[in-house]
């Protein structure tokens, strides 16, 4: 059995994810379809990229991934299919794979070019059916890369904000909200300590909590979220709300901490 | 494998959708179940019944709809299987059924009375738990329509507004809105070319665009979607919004265009 | 095959739920996952452990269900693992569990204190992914509940509240809003008549329907719904809304009704 993964920006109630979802069951019925989110932010390949880099890794290896933001779907944008780490996607050439492809070995990357893998006839307007998804079939039933497209390497990239990190302070910012309103930033767990200041707009916190149970409903906390990233949070509360901050708020970091950081005695 | 899939006005949040669930997993284990989508607009028998159109044919032969937008539920409506296409359905007979039985042969359409297929009891409010997933069960384990009800060729049709065309124009209506705030109408893609003019409201737009990456952020479009139905759009925008526009509004097209339709060279 | 059903308060939107399903599929990728909901409101324990009462039991025998409501995550709070009824549990000790065990046989409850079964390292903040997730696993593939943890009985309930039935009247509440702004009130079916008088505020409804389709459209009535309980709801409309009334709104019914309780005589 083998599974194919879908992120989307369609929406929960899009019923474009059940076209998708018909073209798999038909082409290869043995595969489980598990669906990531569709609620990436409309377009936002940078959002998208992140949070297929959050979730890729979480599935086992040979697990196709297929992610449908495509702000460029009709133009003459490529679609990749690519081999990086122990998975595969597929994906338009917008940057998507790329922070996955910073992190794991990129064993293959092809740009799709042979329609006999394809529906027939193909829309202008909704690749995602009618190219990547009967592409990813034929992945997911053991056809090579090879035979779907020619080899490439000058695919593209997308800027992900990578934190400044200095020898007693980082700056870094936040790169999305979550759905309880905590703000994820793009500071490493590894680069923090447990007694640190953080500081977010003009707010102060001093010292990370382990778990949001460790202060009062109503207060601003720093902790180290499920993606292994500083996350700021309000306990019992919305902090994207509360502070009205949002994805690029600056975040900064002073690095006073002798501490090991929380959870390093796990 | 056999595949049952549910389209439902339940909407994403709820609860209802993993009772359905349950009884098909205790009742059909073998069968894989898919979501079409639970976000129809409550008790709208008409868009339900375009969204059902829409998705069923995308899915493999033999495959098992459940469509359950049941205004109806508890009075003396009946609820039909019926194989049309190369697919079944269970749906209560208020017209679920009418586009695809427009497209397609209907094989055969039976009205639900054998209760020893059914849950017991029966509650009043939730056929779609009680009636229509046990007998979607049996189906998908191979029981014939015959043994689920008597044949009935009375059933129900619902008013799906057709376009008016003419010689030198067409006169449609937008017959639903999508996740990204496009206008879908009811005129195909069949009967428009390139170059006609397109207006909606007091808006005018000359000639298809291939895609939304033609034309630059904020500007209407017009373009055939993913679903063959000529769209308005706005490029990294939302029409409906933007131009106050929703199901119901009135579209025309000027057919002045020589050309071929934007993807006859495909 | 085994199921493995999720219900969470993470939102329809959130990409935790992918990264347990991505725990899932890579440590028993024979089960099927279903999800229950993902709507709870946020760290509410009490719908979460009333949504899990509804919808637990529609599941076949040896279904794992799995509950990620976790208010206390990082605290010293136990995770429990549980054989209640023909399914198993995977929750939080912050009384998840109590409304089933009130209803259905308690057979087995282990506090999960071994490490080897959890992934690793486990995080502070999500302990679904790290702990209830990969427990899951091992329970759908035959790993007996006391390999996982010690046995307890002193775990946590919730105070569910129970209607005060009297010999002319019952008082009772709004338990829960569901997605048509129905108010799910906590009086049973088992003690109503379908002529008694049904109040809600200020409201009096005489007698049940026996569905919407009863009434005409705007007027408020009174129903059995579909989880067996006494449902306050406007036809075509949304009694929530309309009323202003939702979880904890007082409800009385008063018994004056001699005929059988409606759908008795199906």
């Amino acid at each position: 059995m083998s599974i194919i993964t879908l992120l989307t920006d369609f929406g929960v109630s899009s019923p474009y994810v059940a076209q998708i979802k018909g073209v798999l069951a038909t082409r290869q019925p043995e595969s489980r379809v598990i669906d990531l989110t569709h609620s990436v932010p409309p377009q936002n390949v940078q959002a998208a990229a992140i949070t297929l880099d959050d979730l890729a890794p979480w599935f086992p290896a040979g697990a196709v991934h297929v992610a449908v933001v495509d702000p460029g779907v009709g133009s003459d944008r490529r679609i990749l299919a690519a081999h990086v780490g122990d998975w595969y996607f597929v994906l338009p050439d917008n940057g998507l794979i790329s922070p996955l492809a910073d992190r794991f070995a990129v064993k293959s990357v092809v740009a799709l070019d042979r329609p006999e893998f394809w529906l027939s006839p193909v829309s202008n307007t909704f690749h995602g059916r009618d190219v990547m998804a009967p592409v990813a079939a034929a992945i997911a039933r053991g056809v090579p890369l090879e035979e779907l497209g020619e080899s490439v390497d000058d695919w593209h990239r997308v800027h992900i904000p990578r934190p400044r990190v200095m020898s007693k302070s980082i700056q870094g910012e936040v790169i999305y909200v979550d759905s309880f309103g905590n703000l994820i930033t793009n500071v490493s767990a590894d680069d923090v300590h447990g007694d640190d200041v953080f500081r977010i707009g003009d707010r102060v916190v001093n010292g990370l909590v382990r778990s949001y149970s460790d202060r009062t409903a109503g207060q601003l906390v720093a902790l180290i979220g499920s993606s292994g990233r500083l996350e700021f949070a309000v306990v019992d509360g919305n902090a994207a709300v509360q502070f009205g901050a949002g994805q690029g708020a600056s975040v900064e970091v002073d690095l006073v901490g002798e501490t090991q950081r929380v959870g390093d005695s796990q």
